[in-house]
């Protein structure tokens, strides 16, 4: 099973005190990235892994989706969720997408927001959204970067010209990292790039697209402490579609 | 046009002197990697992109494969190469890949080593390398890995802990580094990882298998000096198809 720490309280608290629990999709600077490698999602059935406070699945049923489900391992996070919308489209259930079941070629649209880096198994886990998936349907999905997890000690460095770098080290040595975030220690699973796109290759996806975020002038402008994320890749986004049978 | 740094004497000297250089393939520790990530090359016609002394073209030559074109930027490498071999299948030729130009449609592997990473334009190679190919025709190419090229001042750095980590800084921004290597200043272009992905997929490429080199146990006990690249990935390998009509 995936590590629960949204359901601790301490976490949880501070979980709820970020940007983009605070503001939702406008409070996360990849999300105009991310939007941009979605689908025309008129009419789709959609399945959101990891929706947390569902602010996707809001969006995706005010943008013109049909069904919706939402699924977290956080009772805390659906609780949430669940008191936020009125939208009869949405589902919330919970679910471990470490023993993720879905019914076979039933959705349109998988989408995931940084909830795949706590996933030991994302070869079993991408092998169940590829059949979850009609042929054609579509992954898209955000995790953190192996750049941003590899190292040991993940922290900004200072080099002998003063210019501020990250550590990378134990690239190619993948497995679980813990670090210690929002006064918990957080259980996260390195895969290296490579691993990633062959994964899903191997579970019968198609790259489309891949993004690495990085912020934009007028994101940085907007909000300063943005401008390190032109250093290091934090976030990586993939596009995949299931073949067409 | 690209720089020609191996005609420059000094440097053509040390490059003589590498590992690869003595040994040829034996002596470059991902090409067992690279060598898995190539088609059943049995009677392929193959161009080599940056063939420099002409290993890979003579390995392909005696391992099966039809015609083969050797192209290198360098006269210095290109008259090496063409002292080494007497093989009536392969036909070196000066060609700067900056200015690439093909027959279409007439070869069946494109395979390059180490050499993209000197190309400014890309997305213009990769379109010339897919029209070059028959429909479901392979390109198999190593470069070195953005993480390895991003930083300002890429050289290995030591934690507060004492351990080995890789500067990563500047991640985003794509396009000249220069570095000093073997006594010359080498001009090399930064690209992301999205971004070489995202230019075969634009060229009509369909991701077939990506890799990043690291050592085996076996690799560092016969070379303790590739220890350190378990923790940094110094090579990108992509395997590419051209689309079927």
């Amino acid at each position: 099973m995936a590590q629960n720490v949204y359901d601790n309280a301490d976490f949880f608290g501070g979980y709820g005190r970020l940007d983009r629990s605070v503001h939702g999709l406008a409070g996360a600077p990849e999300w105009p990235l991310l939007r941009s490698m979605l689908p025309d999602i008129h009419g789709m059935r959609v399945v959101d892994l990891g929706c947390g406070y569902g602010w996707f699945c809001r969006w995706a049923a005010e943008n013109g989706t049909g069904e919706v489900l939402g699924l977290d391992i956080s009772e805390k996070m659906l609780e949430r969720a669940r008191a936020d919308t009125g939208n009869v489209a949405i589902t919330y259930r919970r679910t471990d997408l470490e023993a993720l079941s879905l019914p076979p070629a039933a959705c349109d649209l998988v989408y995931s927001s940084l909830a795949f880096h706590y996933v030991e198994d994302a070869g079993q886990l991408y092998r169940t959204i590829h059949d979850a998936l009609v042929p054609g349907g579509r992954l898209v999905f955000s995790t953190e970067h192996p750049v941003f997890m590899a190292s040991g000690r993940p922290g900004w460095m200072t080099t002998d010209d003063g210019d501020r770098t990250w550590p990378v080290d134990h690239y190619s040595a993948e497995g679980r990292r813990t670090t210690h975030w929002l006064g918990a220690d957080v259980v996260k699973y390195h895969r290296t790039m490579a691993t990633t796109i062959n994964l899903l290759i191997g579970a019968g996806f198609r790259i489309l697209r891949v993004e690495e975020f990085a912020p934009s002038a007028e994101q940085i402008a907007a909000d300063p402490r943005l401008a390190e994320e032109v250093d290091r890749p934090m976030f990586l986004m993939v596009a995949a579609g299931r073949e067409e049978a």
